[in-house]
C-alpha cells in the first residue's frame, strides 16, 4: 500500500500543508467544510497506485497557516483558488485533474476558469455552482442554510472554541446531519475535533463563510453576471441523500458544464467521499483513467 | 419603594412563576427571548405607585415549570396566550391591560383577538405581526434571523449550556447586539447567565422557536389567512434603532390595529424597556392612564 506523507510548503506567502501519495496523472483534492486534507485519505488509500494524489489544506483549514486568528474575509473562491494554483506551479504541476467537495467546488469552478488549459477534468461530489441562486435561501431551506449567516457572527469561534465539548458537539451535529448513514464520522470524531480545535482552525473555516458572503449573496439576489460556461470535461457525482444540496438543484447544470456528466451517488449524503469511498474512488478513477488514457492518445498521435 | 414579590401559581397543570407588585389598574408584562419576567423589573418599580404589575414567566422560562426538558412544540403564541387567560383567570383579574415585547407580543395579539373584553389596551415594544410577511427571511436580513432557524437544532441547547462560558458568550451576544447602548445588560449579565443555567432554562425558549415554525412559515409564505384586525386601542413604541425588528416593518401595522398609535422609541434597540426605562414607564403609564380615566368615566356614567 502507497504511502501517504504530509508536507508543507509556502505559497502566496503562507505555509501551506497538503497530504501526497500515490503515482501517475495529479489530481488535486480539494475539500469542504467542516473537512481538511484528512478527509481524502480514504479515497487517497484506494487510489494510490493509479494516481499522483494532492490534498491540500485550505488557507485557514488543517495544518495550513493561519493569515488570521480573527474573523477576515481573505479567503475569497479567487483566493483559495490563486492558493491552489500556486501551489500547483510550486510542485511543477502544469497540468492535472481537480477532485473537489463544498468548499472546493467553488474554488475548482474557478480554477477551471482561470486557467483552463491546465484543469484536465473537474470531478465534483455535489457543487456549489450559480444556477442553485436564491433556492439556497428558500425560506423552507433555511433549516438548513441558517449556519451560512451564523458562521459570519464574530463571536462564533469562541462560542464553539469554548470547551472540547462545544466543538465536538456542533462538529459533530453537521458531519451526522449531512450524511446519509449517521455514524459515518464516529470513529474519527476525535481528530475532527482534535483538528478544529488547534488554534485559529474555527474561525479559520469560518472565514470562507465571511469571504464568499457578497458572492454568495450576488448569487441569490441575480446580482451577479453568470459566468461564462465551463467546456473542461466535468463528472458530477451528487450524494443523493444530501439534505444541503438537494438532488433538484442540478437542474440548471447544463448551463454551467457544457461537458458534464451527472448521476447521483447511492446511499450517501454530503460526504459521498468519506461515506462511500469504494464507489467514490471506482468513480473518480474511472474519469481521470478515461481523461488520462485520451491524452496519452493525443500525445502520441503527436509523436507519430 | 414598593415592593416587587415572586409567586407561583397553578396555571394549565403548571407551576408557573410571576413578579408582582404595585396597585391600580392590572397590568401584565409579558417578555420576550432571551428574557424572563426579571427583564421587566425596572419599568415595574417605576410604575408600582400606579398600577398593579404582574410580570409572568412564559412556560419554559425564567422559574416557571418546564414541560419538558427536551425539544417540543408545546409552547405555541395559542398555549402561551392560553396560560395567560388561565392565569389572570386564577388571580380574579377580569380585565387587564398588556404590555408586551418580542415574544410576548405575538400572545398579546392571540390574546386580543381571543378576548377582546378583557384586554383593555395593548402597549407593545416592537411587534411581531403578520404584516411582517416575507421580509422576516430577506436576503439581506438573513444575517439577523438565522437563529431563528438554529433555535430549532436539536442540539443547541447542548452546545449553548455545555458550559457558563458557552451561554454567556451565546446570550450576551444577542443582548448586546440588540441592544442600542451596547453595554446595557452588562451589569445584570451574570443573572442573565444564572437564569439560562437553569435546568430546562435554554431548551424552554428555544421551544419557543420550534412551537412557533409552522406559524411563522406561514406568514413568510403569505399561505395563513390574515387574522381579524384588533380594534383594541394599541399603542406601539418601536426601538428606532432595532436591528432585529426594522422600522420599515411597521409600514402594515395599521391594516391589523384599528386603533393604533405609533411611534419610535429613541436611544433604543430591541430592548426599549430595559435599555431606557425611563421613557418606556412613561410611555406606558400615559397610554394606560389613558384607558384608565376613560374606563373610570364610562364607569361613573353608568352609576349615575
Amino acid at each position: 500500500m502507497t504511502t501517504i506523507h504530509s508536507h508543507f510548503t509556502a505559497v502566496n506567502g503562507l505555509r501551506m500543508h497538503y497530504l501526497r501519495g500515490g503515482e501517475g496523472m495529479p489530481l488535486l483534492l480539494l475539500h469542504g467544510w467542516p473537512e481538511w486534507s484528512h478527509v481524502w485519505r480514504p479515497v487517497m488509500s484506494r487510489l494510490a497506485g493509479r494516481f499522483d494524489l494532492l490534498a491540500p489544506d485550505f488557507r485557514g483549514f488543517g495544518d495550513t497557516q493561519k493569515t488570521s486568528l480573527q474573523p477576515a474575509k481573505d479567503a475569497t473562491p479567487d483566493a483559495l483558488a490563486a492558493d491552489m494554483l500556486a501551489l500547483a506551479d510550486q510542485l511543477g504541476l502544469e497540468r492535472f485533474g481537480i477532485v473537489a467537495h463544498d468548499v472546493g467546488g467553488f474554488v475548482a469552478q474557478v480554477m477551471a476558469r482561470r486557467a483552463p488549459q491546465r484543469v484536465q477534468g473537474l470531478f465534483f461530489f455535489n457543487c456549489a455552482y450559480p444556477g442553485i441562486g436564491a433556492r439556497w435561501v428558500e425560506p423552507r431551506h433555511l433549516m438548513e442554510t441558517w449556519y451560512q449567516f451564523f458562521h459570519q457572527m464574530p463571536w462564533i469561534a469562541e462560542l464553539v472554541g469554548s470547551s472540547r465539548e462545544a466543538c465536538r458537539i456542533y462538529i459533530a451535529n453537521f458531519l451526522r446531519h449531512w450524511s446519509h448513514r449517521k455514524d459515518a464520522f464516529d470513529a474519527e470524531l476525535e481528530l475532527w475535533v482534535d483538528n478544529f480545535m488547534k488554534p485559529g482552525n474555527l474561525q479559520g473555516g469560518f472565514n470562507w463563510y465571511l469571504s464568499n458572503h457578497e458572492g454568495r449573496m450576488a448569487v441569490i439576489e441575480g446580482s451577479a453576471m453568470p459566468p461564462p460556461p465551463i467546456h473542461t470535461p466535468t463528472r458530477i457525482f451528487w450524494g443523493e441523500h444530501d439534505p444541503l444540496f438537494k438532488q433538484s438543484w442540478t437542474d440548471r447544470l447544463p448551463e454551467f458544464f457544457t461537458q458534464l456528466e451527472l448521476s447521483f451517488a447511492p446511499d450517501a449524503g454530503h460526504f459521498v467521499h468519506y461515506e462511500t469511498p469504494d464507489r467514490a474512488s471506482d468513480e473518480i478513477g474511472r474519469f481521470f483513467d478515461h481523461i488520462a488514457t485520451k491524452q496519452a492518445k493525443v500525445q502520441r498521435m503527436r509523436i507519430d
